[in-house]
């Protein structure tokens, strides 16, 4: 028998297994799955170098299934490899089975979920930046994308990120079966088009026929010479590969073939027994790392009471502060390291920084890429309003359950005269939604910088939103931060309203307090800090010390925001209402202060709505 | 005096104006500007057709500043062309002015907002659609790009639908500056690269030296030949220019040049008059369209009570039915019409069709260009979840006060074995955070119908969330719907808890309360349906009436969504207490009633909630 007529059994196999999981859970993408099954053979038996018994190993090759549609394939490959059994991949959709509609690491071979299309490529594409640049082992990273998902811009923003970085170690295999869910893709066929832009994207790229194991073989040796480029492999195939009657048929997406369609595949089996095929080990050059999650301890701030400094800027000190003593923790920009002010990681370890250029869902894509198998506490940061940008990356990465670190700086109307389209002013929103996510909005610079460190000993994803303005240091640097607890930072045995604020707010309530007293009408103030998870004990106990009333004050939209935070933590407590404080428009250009009192978020419209409060 | 001659001194003056106006505001980006003087110079004085005295009339060529922190220069086109003064320039970024410091449609002549790079582009291709293939005018579309936001995937996914679709109407102009906001491009002045690149997508490509007018002039001109493709300009040019000590040098963004760079541009004036060169006026020949908002009437619908009906594939049909009575309501699709059931619109009228494949961020940017100028009435529509890669093209439609509609379904964890890639469970969080935006939410089909007329009649940003499960129709056909009104389904004297459900959980709260019923505990339930605005009168009032005892139920995650909107219309109210079930963690795979049941939001789970709440 050849290694040919061995892969291509390997593939029937592959495809006959697909059928029969999908048949069995009534749904799921068999004919996504076939095209993909001589790659998917030649990639799992010949091309690939990883253990069984450790799939997700740090010097094991890692392998991306973008398309995650057409995860019957991967599942099969990896039943065919011995880690699953028919059994387990008979469970495909079942609600106690891992093995569910879309890949996601609840297995243990899966680093990244995908499913969210053209999203694969940009964390594979961190993987190998971490594999060649930071980890310097010969591990090689492979990609297997949708044609239909080529469209997606993230694809583009990938394969300019590779070719910057010269990642010869990164393979992506287009498997280009010419149709999408509902029609024939733009392209088609025209497989010479995805050349021509790859080729213009600085890939090195070899067209071949994705049903020929031979061709398959050789691309994959040509993508291992010495281009200095990524390569990319446009497989030319056929949706519904070897089943009779679907091949190349629209209207067969996301359904199961017949199960008749199986007799077609066997007719075609040379005879070679599975197990024959055995992937090549590793090697074992990837170094050891401990992330020391937990134990990342930074030097302690160093700010004088009331000296003014932006929260973005405390960031980028204690992010150069955790290069400092973790040479894992690692920063990635978008073009604007030189105002979230992480250009200072840069400057002091710039093998730890990667610029990702102007484009967010790549950069995000990358990070997470990076955090995988623990090799990295990746940081990436740029305009709070610019991470809307990666929105569907950050939901895929709580699917993930990824480790990311997320900056956002120049938050609210409070940044001043570029005016709304660089606002962020739904982002709390976006970020409180994440499943156990950590969402810090620190006020001062040491909250910034402590944020920063506890964000960095936490495995999974944590939000810091940092603001534009110089503000008063309101903290002594030795001040104890948490994640879930808040800070009292004004109250008196005659307060009778609770107001509650973080960042510019802060200042403008604790303006507002101070200005009331005057007037005989005392306020507590809470620093939120840690807007999820909440310090639902502090408020709970504040609010009903004050007798019920509590004004929330927000540079941000008023939906799901601090606002809503706080109702959600004091929504059980009978005889409290809450009233907020938020922007409640778009937003235009102008002065800073002009726009926190403007949209109605100022110590003024504070005490205003304070005295309003019966 | 030559062409050259006069339309150098046109730029020049242009730089002139745009030095003062930023160093007026102490804030802005002259050398971004200034890079692309010669460009808007010759496109604003020879090239492109309009009339100053109604600068977005139906007829005129149009104009998308891609890189919208440029826009001191697009400020001083309009002043050197009369439509502003040298005053209103000089108002550059205050709170007072207009005169944004990134381009809003306050102003006249801006169709929408920029500053969030590489999403102009998307737009201008929506105009340009419409033009070729809507009014088929003979209109232009112009749109000016920086080389940074190249490297964002939205470029590339709006330079792929560009050339898909042959829109020879459409030039892009790279201004390609070598030098992003904190360092040199990824690409740098290799202009040749971006030249390969969008001769890969399809277009047409011209390199010019971007400062020389005479080469401008030859590129726009060949860029009208009848390629049957649009053009890209490549537009080599330096940062800075003409701006003595800053040009091509770093470190010059977003700041004022010295005052003194006058004198040096000043040094280069030809002598032409401002006011010699005139645009040419238009050609009158886009038909005059009424969008009949507020006027349009769908067929009545017609199902029987009980019959199961999914709400998405009621959206289809009310989708096909607005097409019947409008040929302005157009539907944008990303290769999920067959899920999502736009389909039917393209069945019915194909000309109100346009597939955009998988590539979100430019369907939305697409839809929002099309909609400009009171074109059209985009419906774009694809699962929920995927509606988040467009997040930031959403949050600038919100900017550019955007008639937009959004429809998304697969919704919750009720879409079932797909998994949670494919579930939208942030969707009502980021939604309801836009301004003066509508979220819809209707549970059956009668309902998910009067949705879609409502969201066609109103000219703002519309997201209609519709389920994948087919369920009973719960109204009859008459039933009247409005925007920030909810339906009180269930009740009696004797209520002592209000149940809030919409779409799938409204069915399981109308199940839990008949059970209760046996049990002798009665509830009132509320069909949200607005959730954005919202009923606040109803549920005050149905709040009270039962006690103070509220209990929402939701197929999406517990922040930002159905519960948050309820407890911000009700956070006022003493003595009301919200407690609410929703998605509490990263769901699976399973069936979907497992999985509702699953995620705690089922009747079960509900009744036991009900017994709790004491």
């Amino acid at each position: 028998m050849s290694l040919r007529n061995d892969l291509e059994d390997v593939a029937n196999r592959m495809r006959i297994s697909s059928i029969q999981m999908v048949d069995a859970a009534k749904s799921g993408h068999t004919t996504s799955s076939c095209s993909a099954a001589e790659i998917m053979a030649t990639l799992f038996f010949h091309e690939m170098r990883y253990d069984v018994k450790e799939p997700k190993s740090a010097s094991a090759d890692r392998f991306v299934l973008s398309k995650g549609h057409a995860c019957p394939i991967l599942y099969a490959a990896w039943e065919e490899a011995g880690l699953l059994t028919h059994d387990d991949v008979l469970s495909l959709r079942k609600i106690a089975s891992d093995i569910e509609g879309h890949p996601t690491p609840r297995l243990n071979f899966i680093d990244v979920a995908t499913g969210s299309l053209g999203q694969g490529f940009s964390c594979a594409a961190g993987m190998a930046y971490v594999g060649k640049y930071v980890d310097k082992a010969s591990y090689r990273v492979y990609c297997l994308m949708g044609d239909g998902e080529i469209a997606e811009g993230s694809v583009w923003e990938a394969a300019g990120f590779a070719s910057h970085y010269n990642l010869d170690n990164l393979v992506v295999i287009v498997d280009a079966n010419r149709l999408g869910q509902s029609q024939e893709t733009s392209i088609g066929h025209n497989v010479e088009v995805y050349a021509a832009r790859f080729a213009a994207f600085g890939f090195h790229q070899i067209v071949v026929d994705g049903h020929n194991v031979d061709e398959l073989l050789a691309a994959f040796e040509e993508a291992k010479k010495d281009h200095k480029k990524p390569t990319a492999i446009i497989a030319k195939t056929y949706k519904g590969r070897g089943l009779e009657g679907l091949e190349d048929k629209d209207n067969w997406h996301g359904k199961p073939a017949p199960i008749s369609t199986i007799d077609g595949v066997k007719a075609r089996l040379h005879g070679s027994e599975k197990g024959k095929l055995v992937a090549s080990k590793p090697v074992d050059d990837a170094p050891k790392v401990d992330l020391q999650l937990g134990h990342i301890k930074i030097a302690t701030p160093e700010y004088k009471l009331g000296e003014k400094m932006a929260t973005r800027a405390a960031y980028g000190t204690a992010l150069a502060k955790l290069g400092d003593v973790s040479n894992r923790v690692m920063g990635f920009d978008g073009d604007t390291k030189n105002s979230t002010f992480s250009e200072k990681l840069l400057k002091k370890h710039p093998d730890q920084f990667v610029e990702c250029f102007i484009a967010e869902q790549n950069m995000v894509g990358v990070a997470i890429g990076a955090g995988c198998r623990h090799r990295a506490i990746p940081f990436a940061s740029t305009f709070g309003a610019f991470f809307m940008r990666a929105a569907d990356q950050i939901r895929m990465a709580a699917v993930s359950f990824a480790n990311l670190k997320l900056v956002g700086s120049h938050v609210g109307v409070s940044i001043g005269e570029d005016g709304p389209s660089q606002m962020a002013l739904e982002d709390l929103a976006f970020f409180c939604t994440i499943p156990n996510g950590v969402v810090l909005y620190p006020t001062d610079a040491v909250s910034a910088e402590r944020a920063t460190e506890l964000a960095a000993n936490i495995d999974g994803i944590v939000y810091i939103r940092t603001g534009r303005p110089a503000l008063p240091v309101i903290y002594g640097n030795d001040e104890h931060f948490e994640i879930g607890k808040g800070k009292l930072v004004k109250h008196s045995a005659n307060d009778k309203i609770l107001l509650v604020g973080a960042g510019v707010t802060l200042y403008e309530a604790d303006k507002a307090a101070q200005e009331l007293e005057k007037e005989g009408i005392h306020c507590a103030v809470v620093d939120l800090f840690s807007v999820k998870p909440i310090d639902a004990n502090l408020l709970i106990e504040q609010a009903r010390r004050v007798g019920g009333r509590v004004l929330t004050v927000e540079d941000h939209y008023p939906e799901g925001g601090l606002g809503c935070a706080v109702r959600r933590a004091l929504s059980d407590e009978p005889n409290v209402r809450v009233r907020s404080l938020a922007v409640r428009e778009v937003p235009r250009s102008g002065g800073p202060d002009e726009l926190v009192d403007k949209y109605g978020i100022s110590a003024r419209h504070i005490v205003n709505a304070v005295k309003e409060f019966n």
